[in-house]
C-alpha cells in the first residue's frame, strides 16, 4: 500500500432538505479538500441540480450511476455517485419528509458498503434528521448506531474532536439516572483503548489520555458517591497502563477542563454525555468533528444538524465539514501505519 | 436607614497557616476596598504580626480586643478585631493543625454573630482548611454548612458568581447517584427564587434566570431519562412564573453554556455540582465569588483554597477576595432596598 497516496473519502449528502447538499458541493470543489483527499459524494444528481438551480454538473465533477460506480476500480479524480433514491422535484427545502429520511439513509448504506469493500478509505457524513429517519421507518436513532450496526462493530464510542479539546464518552444518549449502571471496568477500558488508538493515528505518537471521575471532586476518597471512581475508573486506568498506555485518572471533572489542566491531555475520556458535551460545546460550538471510534472503517461527521431554517439558501457554513474531512483523511492515512 | 452609606463588611482571616492573613491585610488597606465598604477583619493580632514580620499594626489600622469590639456601636474606619484565639508562635505556615482549624472557625463565629446583630452588613470569608477543621473537632465540612447552621437558615444554596457566568446549584456536595432523589419541585423552586432575589439585589432590576434540565438534550421529550425535566423543572418554572419571575427552562445543558446562549441569562440554575462547576471553572478559574444564598445575612467567599504551598510568602493573588468584597458590598446595599 502506498502510504503517501491521498485517501479516497466518501461523503454522504445527508438529508436532502437540509444544508447537506450545499456544504457537500462546496467541499467537492474546494482546493483545500482536494489537497487532502479524493472525495466521492454519495447523493442524488437530481437534488444537486435543484440546489444549484440547474447549474449542475459544476466544475470538473464527474457524475456516475450506481451501476457505473460498481465497475470503477481506482479513483484519481472527485466523483459523484448518483444513488437515484428519490424524485427531487418533491423536496420542500427545510421540511421533514419520509422520502428525504430514506434518501439520507441510503447514501450512508452505499458509503459504508464502499468502505467495507475498501473502495474508499473512510466516510464523512453530512447531517441527517432524526424525525425524517423515523418517518422513513429507519429504526436507528442516528449515524453512530447505523455505522455500529452495519459494520458489525463489537465496541464503539463517540468522540468529539477539535483543536482546543478532544473528549470521548463512555456513555452517550442515555438518561442521567442510567449512567452508573452502564459503567464497568471493561467499558471504561474499551473507551480508553479506542481513544488512545485514534489519537495515536491522528498524532503519529503515543497520546496522553485523561479519564474523569463520576462524582464531585472525583469522589474525594469516598466522601461523595458510591466509590464509582475506585470501582470502575481506577482498575481500568491500571489495566490500560499495564498495556503501556499513557493514561491518568480518575481526574476531578470541574478542574480538568480549565485552560491550564486540559492542555496536559491529548484527549479526555468522560463518563457521561454532558460531562463531555458541556465543555466541548463551550470551546468548539459548531466547529468540532464527531468521530465514531471502534469501527472497522473510518467515520467522521459534522458536529451540527440539518439547519432546516437556512437550507438551500447558500448561507450554510462548511467549516465543520471541512474539519471532518481533514480528520478523516488524517485517520485514513494514520490507520495504514497501524 | 441611609441607603447611600457604605456598608460595614466583616472579613474572616481564614486558616492562619494559609494565604488568608496576607490577602486580608492587602484588602484592609486597599483604596478600592475602602471605597466600597468599611472593612472589619476578624483575626488574631499575633498572627498578623508574624505574617508581616513584626511590621504591625500597619497603615491606619486600629486593633481592638473582643471586649472593646462589643462596646463599639458605629464604625467609620477600618478595624481589626483581635479574637486572640491562639498562640501565633506555634503556627507553621502551610501546615494543617487543629489550632489553626479552631482559630479559622472562631473568626467565622464572631463574624456571624456581628452580622446577626446587624453590627456588620455582611461577611466575606478567606479560605479555611477542611482537614484542619476536622482536627479541631468542628463537625461542619465547610463554610456553607457553618453559615447555614449558625444563622438557622431554612433554605440555602450555593451560587458561583463572575462577570462571565453566574450559576447556582440545586444540589452540591453529594454523589452523582444521589442527585435525582434530592430533586423536587420545591427544591428547584427554592433555588430559582433565591437566585432571582440575589440577582435582583445585585443588578437592581428583575433578572432573567435559566434552569437546566438533568438529562442529555434536557430529555428530548422523554427520549432520555425518567422525565425529571417534566417532573421537577417544568412545574417549578411554572410556579416561579406565576410569582412573576422571569424564568426559562428546562434548558439543554450542553447548549446553554455556549457563548451565544449563556448571555441570554443573568444566572443559570443547575441541578448538580459538576453541571454548574465545569462551565464556571472553565470561564472563571480562581477569580469567581462563592455566595451562600438564603441566609438572613450576606455571605460571600473567595473561590479558591488555602494555597498552603505559597502561604506567608507575599505571592498570593487577592483578586478573588477583592471580587468577593465587591459582590458583598453590592448585596449589602441591594438588600436594604428589598
Amino acid at each position: 500500500m502506498n502510504l503517501r497516496a491521498k485517501p479516497v473519502l466518501g461523503l454522504t449528502l445527508g438529508d436532502p432538505a437540509g444544508i447537506g447538499p450545499e456544504i457537500c458541493l462546496r467541499a467537492m470543489t474546494a482546493p483545500a479538500v482536494r489537497k487532502l483527499c479524493t472525495p466521492v459524494l454519495f447523493g442524488d444528481a437530481g437534488v444537486l441540480k435543484r440546489v444549484t438551480k440547474g447549474k449542475f454538473p459544476i466544475a470538473d465533477l464527474r457524475v456516475v450511476s450506481l451501476a457505473e460506480w460498481q465497475k470503477i476500480k481506482t479513483m484519481t479524480a472527485p466523483l459523484i455517485v448518483d444513488c437515484a433514491t428519490m424524485d427531487a422535484r418533491k423536496i420542500k427545502p427545510g421540511k421533514v419528509s419520509a422520502a428525504c429520511g430514506r434518501a439520507g439513509y441510503l447514501y450512508i448504506e452505499h458509503a459504508i458498503n464502499a468502505a467495507l469493500a475498501e473502495k474508499i478509505g473512510g466516510v464523512v457524513t453530512a447531517p441527517i434528521h432524526k424525525e425524517a429517519l423515523q418517518l422513513a421507518g429507519v429504526k436507528f436513532p442516528g449515524h453512530t448506531e447505523i455505522f455500529t450496526a452495519l459494520t458489525q462493530a463489537k465496541r464503539s464510542c463517540m468522540m468529539l474532536y477539535s483543536d482546543k479539546l478532544t473528549v470521548s464518552m463512555a456513555t452517550t444518549h442515555i438518561g442521567y439516572h442510567d449512567v452508573p449502571r452502564k459503567l464497568s471496568v471493561g467499558r471504561v477500558l474499551n473507551v480508553i483503548e479506542l481513544t488512545a488508538a485514534t489519537m495515536r493515528w491522528m498524532l503519529g505518537r503515543e497520546p496522553c489520555i485523561g479519564v474523569c471521575g463520576l462524582n464531585p471532586h472525583a469522589g474525594e476518597h469516598g466522601l461523595f458517591g458510591r466509590r464509582e471512581e475506585e470501582k470502575f475508573v481506577e482498575p481500568a486506568v491500571k489495566l490500560a497502563r499495564k498495556k503501556k498506555l499513557n493514561v491518568v485518572g480518575p481526574l476531578v471533572p470541574d478542574a480538568v477542563f480549565t485552560t491550564a489542566q486540559r492542555k496536559k491531555y491529548d484527549a479526555i475520556v468522560t463518563l457521561y454525555h454532558d460531562q463531555g458535551h458541556i465543555p466541548f460545546k463551550m470551546l468548539a460550538f459548531d466547529t468540532g468533528v464527531n468521530i465514531t471510534l471502534g469501527l472497522p472503517i473510518v467515520r467522521t461527521s459534522v458536529d451540527h444538524g440539518t439547519a432546516f431554517d437556512i437550507a438551500w439558501q447558500g448561507r450554510a457554513d462548511a467549516t465543520s465539514l471541512f474539519s471532518a474531512i481533514k480528520v478523516a483523511a488524517g485517520l485514513a492515512v494514520g490507520r495504514r501505519r497501524k
